[in-house]
This record gives structure tokens, sequence and C-alpha cells, in this order.
């Protein structure tokens, strides 16, 4: 018996770290699988990434958005969880090193994901607000909760603004769908709370460095939803660059915005772990893989999703950061496994893009499907069909839909929630 | 302008210090009075305490069973909420000491309920684990499931058993409720999540010091309740004291039990706070008031609920700490209120026991109501509709119904998350 108490038989064994959208459909596809498979992730759960916004802006539960991975793998032969986190390669000895011991891999997947990127703005890193994971989620719902109380406390016009103008880095799905959500806590459910406070102070500002909102999709999906931003009072703030932030105000190249609260959602580099001296060769902590997904030049350490560099000819600088990616790189990677348990040749990893999307606001979303390109109404339906059918369980699908039914009619049925005070905290690590 | 942003106007104003069942009520029955209402509380939202058992286990999730102070009272006038703890009360100027300023009062009502009381035992109140707020019970969950997670990890037997025994004290309401939903746990949904642990290591015992469980119910219930507990696994111990713990054994006077989890639901005493030499005469922090709800001689000083103790005949120690009791000091004082703003007489508030209740596991419960006295499926029922029509809002009720009902198909939906990791910290303050 090894430090994490896993059994040693006959069957190869596949250690997977990270339980994300890579990771778990990896560990799902190889189940009927001749492997020992054992996941390692720091959560004992799955976290549905794309709605982290709406936990931030109190609109879900965690509970809504996770999964207890023990759950997902309940009854899976040979499938061994370890709440653990990774902490070195030792790809000679063929051993990973976790807080919790080392321990022995025949084959070893890094499906690590990524984390926040303050691109070295050292001022961001200490005083801007990442929301990569729920912890996160949850210090923000806090932060900008406990501003209000703070603002209703204050005296002076200029604290009172400052408290209420949120900046947000950074114009992709995230940073779109959480100026969104803020444009409608502003609008319709934050006034009843706060009658002392007038809202016409308070400001939600969209920064993006590049000349257009939602840079990787479409123009008619960036022009809809650039108005559909100004239309719930969003100001975008496009070809502009963020110097620097002390916590009070934001320093951009074009202008100074006062804020306590500043959230980045500008960029993600790969959660690399130590060990391995080929990553990194594509910048951004990912690690250069080929075609099944080796890592440089080892052949039973692979790296998939947003942790890993895959250079194909349409995406020479490796295929774009999407949940979507790492769910078909984790499909394919555990097909691959069944081809080499058989002696059969492993085939090349092909990304099918099935179209991007990203919700403004409580009923409108943009939809890039190939040459199809739609917005509005019809648009959030399709958002919410395709992220409530990509929810992990039966009670999650049914919880948020009861949840987005309700505040569909009322929005006032966000639960504004304080149930930790907010913490200038890391809880990446 | 004060401290807290209150307007100075020509209304008499009433500060009430906490939202709990007896707050809440007093500030929604002053809301057409010619009061200015002042709310404070340490969180920014209204508890249902008797089903914190149930989010400690990872049943229900903190939205089901909290509902936002500011939502409450959406809309009422001369209504005030301030996120603020209590510090201290300067009883001859009128003034509260809070943690962001003082406030001036003309009525001062202290409706800060109960907190955990060790009754002297240091390694009980250093080691083990008190459940009386929404931040103590994810504690507590995310102990209990760290601990399952450190058992996978053991290899020495004495070491798992530790880890996977749980001995609750008290065996009141909320211990008899732990101590059933724990079983149900070990019993339906632990073993599927740990296929490597073997579940008749786990132990659940309720210790309590009187002669028999469910003290201050009648005969029949707590019979009942103990059969009830012994067919789902629990091992009862009655007429048995805790000497000490030390965060590895439960030392009493009878035997000593090795348990990694202590937690304690054994004791409460009033949360009274400074400033008032009159509070504590009938012992546990509760203020002496008379049937006003008066404090001592103050005339404008008030206690209401869990931290108030009432002489009456039938209570010569005071009232027991109920939500009903605080409910109806709360209705009545805001009766008294509107009496002394017409110049009339108050009314003596009388306390009309309207039963007790008690769930044991999933589809059991006991109900006293009055001299009927019944329990089972039918009991269960009772508990459930009462418990559903008392929780706040229509969103609540249907999350809260929609998560028994699947439960009551399938034990699987609990959510087993572990958001933040265990601390040892007291929430409390």
């Amino acid at each position: 018996m090894n430090a994490l108490n896993i059994p040693d038989t006959n069957l190869k064994r596949i250690v997977i770290i990270g339980c994300g959208f890579g990771g778990l459909q990896l560990a799902k596809k190889l189940a009927k699988q001749a492997y020992q498979v054992v996941m390692l992730d720091k959560h004992n759960y799955h976290t549905f990434q794309p709605l982290l916004y709406q936990v931030a802006t109190a609109g879900l539960e965690p509970d809504s958005i996770a999964y207890p991975i023990r759950r997902i793998f309940k009854g899976q032969k040979n499938f061994y969880f370890r709440l653990a986190a990774a902490q070195k390669v030792e790809a000679p000895q063929n051993v990973l090193h976790t807080n919790i011991g080392p321990l022995q891999y025949d084959y070893l997947v890094i499906a690590t994901g990524s984390t926040t990127n303050y691109f070295g703005l050292k001022g961001v890193a200490q005083k801007g607000l990442p929301m990569k994971n729920i912890p996160e989620a949850l210090n923000l719902r806090s932060l900008i909760l406990e501003n209000f109380e703070k603002a209703a406390l204050s005296h002076e016009l200029s604290d009172r603004q400052r408290l209420m103008n949120f900046v947000i880095v950074g114009a992709g799905p995230t940073g779109v769908e959480l100026a969104g959500a803020l444009a409608e806590l502003k609008t319709h459910v934050l006034p009843n709370d706060y009658p002392d406070l007038d809202f016409r102070q308070m400001s939600i500002h969209l920064i993006e460095a590049m000349d257009k909102v939602l840079p990787p999709m479409s123009d008619t999906a960036s022009k809809k939803s650039l108005k559909y931003l100004t239309q719930l009072g969003v100001q975008v703030w496009t070809d502009t660059k963020v110097a620097n932030y002390d916590g009070k105000d934001v320093y951009t190249d074009k202008k100074t915005l006062p804020a306590s609260t500043l959230i980045w959602a500008a960029g993600v580099k790969g959660a690399s772990i130590e060990g391995l001296n080929e990553q990194g060769e594509m910048g951004g902590g990912r690690y250069l893989v080929n075609e099944f997904n080796q890592v440089g030049s080892h052949q039973n350490i692979f790296a998939i999703g947003d942790v890993a560099a895959m250079q194909a000819s349409e995406y020479p600088k490796g295929h774009p950061m999407l949940a979507q990616v790492a769910m078909q790189q984790g499909q394919h990677l555990a097909k691959n496994f069944k081809a080499w348990a058989q002696n059969k040749k492993p085939q090349n990893f092909k990304y099918k893009d099935p179209g991007t999307m990203a919700t403004v606001g409580r009923n409108k979303a943009v939809v890039d499907l190939g040459t199809l390109r739609f917005g509005g109404f019809a648009g959030w339906l399709v958002w919410m069909f395709v992220h409530l059918m990509s929810l992990v369980g039966f009670k999650n699908k049914a919880v948020v839909l009861t949840n987005w039914v309700l505040s569909y009619f009322s929005y006032d049925k966000k639960m504004r929630l304080i149930i930790r005070p907010f913490q200038r905290q890391n809880f990446s690590d």
C-alpha cells in the first residue's frame, strides 16, 4: 500500500490531476477499460465554471453549479478519488508528489486547467479580484454586498461612489456576463435593498484591450452584445489597457476610474505544475503537447484542456482555452488509451468547434454556430438550454431551471447572503 | 446625522438588536406604527435555526434556510437596517455602542438570542463543535466530509474508527435531529462515496445527562424517538455526563468514546451584551424582565426571546428558550408599543404553547400538541408542513420542498460539497 492508500493491482494506473471538464470526461470514458484510474483534485467537487458569475452575483448558490466528484463516479470499478493537491512530477521515477504523499503512476494526465494571469500587473494582483473558482466567486459576492453596506454608512459622496463603482477588466464571455448581471442588480434589485442610496451614483465599467467586446466571437455577436450592454447601462471601454490599480483608482492608458472593486477577467494561464521542463514553450504556462496530448518527449505523461497547447493548422498557438476543447480532448484521450491497451494505433486529436455564445443580462444572448449568428431572446433560450444540459446531475438541472424561471418573472429571487465576510486571500492554493 | 447614517426625525427611535425570530416579528409588526425602527444584526440575513442540522449534514444549502433582512423589510417605511455588532449599552445616556459607531435610542430591544454554553468544560469548548449559525453548520459539514477523506488515507484501524465516530452531546431536538441525519448518511449515502471504507466501523453516539431523550417533551415522544434512533443505529447514552474531551477521546462519567468529532448541542446561554448590571439574575446570561419585557428597572430597554427570562407561574425559571416564545414576545411587544404611542395601558405577556416536535431521520417525527401525542410518518408530515410554512419567502419554501421530495425518493440528492475547508475558528463573534 502507498501513502494514498491506493491498492497496487495488475492494472496499469492512470493518475488524472484535476476534475475539470477535461479530467471528468476522460475518467468517465475510462470506466469500462482495463486501467486503474486515480483522480486527484483540490476540491471534492466538479465546478461548472461558465456559471460562476451567477454565484458571484447571488443568482445561484454553489450547490447548483458544483457536483461531488465521488458521487459522479459512484459505483465505477477501479476508480479512486483523493482530495489532494499535486506538487511535483518526478518523470524519471514515474512518481507524482502530492500534499498527502507520493504516488507511482503508469500514465499521468495533467488536467489542471488554468489560473488567473495578471500579466505582471502587481497592483491588480494585490487589489483586484479573480473569479476562477467557487470560493473566489463567494468572496466576490460578499465584497459586492459589503460595499453597499459601507456605502449606506458613508457621509462622503466620493467614498460612496467609489464603493458603488465596479470595474470589470476583460470583455470575454465572463466579463460580459458579469457586467450584465451587475447591471441587472443595479436596475432591479439593489435600489429596493438600499432605499437611502442614490443608484445614479453606481457605475459598471467594462474594460477591454482589444477593439471590440467578445473578441473571439463574430462581429455580429460583438456588435449585438455591445448594444445589449449599453442598453443595460454598462459603460464599455474598448481599446483600453489597465496600467495599475491601488484599490481606490483604476489607472488605464486613457482615463482613471475611481472604484473600490476591480474584477479581473482579462486573462488566464495554464496551471502547470513543477517538474516538467518542457512546459511553457507556448508561453502562458501551457504544456506543448503532440496530437495525442503527450507532453514533450514523455510517452506516458499527457496534458489536456487549458493547460495543454497543441499546435494545429487552424490553431498555430494552440486551441482556445475553452470547456469544449478540454471535454473533447478528454474523450479523445480515453479512446487512445483503449487503442493502446489493444495495441492499436492512437488517433490524432481534431477539434470540432460546436460554436460559442455569451449571455447579456436576464434574457438576451449572442450565439455563433458556424455561419449561423443570432442573438436576443432566441439566443438566450439556446444559451439557457445548452448550459442547463451541460450541468452534471438531475437535481442541479432542476434547481437551476427553477431559479432561472423564478428570476425571469421576478428579479428579486436572488439570495443576497453574506455567509462569510470578504477576505483578501488567495483561494486558488 | 449620526455615525450609522440614520436620519434624526420627530419619530421615536426603536433600536432592535438581532433579527432572529423575536426581532423579526417585532420589526414586522411595527411596520405601520409611528416609530422609526433601526434593526442591527451581525449577519445580513435571518436564519431559520431549526433546520441548521440539515445544512451541517449537506441536506440543504444556506440559501434555503436564510433570508436577506433587507429583502424582508423591502418598502417598509421608517425602517433602517445596519450590518453591525452591538458592543455596549450606556443606559443613562440612551446610547448603544456598536462596531460601526454609537447610536442614540429612545427604546432599545435586545433580541440577541442565545449562544453555546459549555458549562465550563474547557476541553469541549476548545475541541468540540457548536452549531448555532450557518458558518458553524458549514464548518461542521466540511469537517464531517474531511474526516472520511482522511479515513480513506489511514492505514491504522484505530485512527480510521476515530475519524468515523461522531459524538453528539445533548438529546434535545437539535441533537436528536442531527443524530438521525448522520445515521441516514451512514446507511444510505457514505458507503457509496467511500467504497474502500467499512461502515460497520462508523458509530453515532448521542449522549444525554438526563434520563431520557428529548427531556422537555412527553414520555410518549421520548420513548418513540428513542425507538426510532435505535432503529437507525444511533447509540444513545442517557444519564451520562461528559467530563472532558481532548479532540481524540470523549470522557464521560460512564465510559470513554474514541471520536475525532464531538458536536455540542447540550446547552445554550443568553447572548447578553455589556453595560446592563441587571442581567443574569436568572443565570445563564438571560436578562430578568417583567411582564412587558422591560429589563430590570429600565422603562425603555427591553429583552425578548432567548436572552430574556420572564418569570411566570408555569415558568418560574423563565420561558423555555424556543422560537415560539421569541416570536410571541416580539409580536406582543409590538402591540404594547402601539398602546404606549396611544397612551393606553400595555398588556401582560402570556405564552401560548403551540406544541413541540422533533424529526428523527428521513420520514419519522414525534409531536406533542397539548394532550395529543403522536409520531411516525404522520408526525413527520406535520413536522414538515409546520417547518415549511415557517420559512420566510416563497422561493425558500419551494426549494426546501423540492429538496425534501427528492430526498424522500432518493437519499442521494445531498450535495456533499466542501466549499471551505474546516477551520477551528469561532464564528459567533
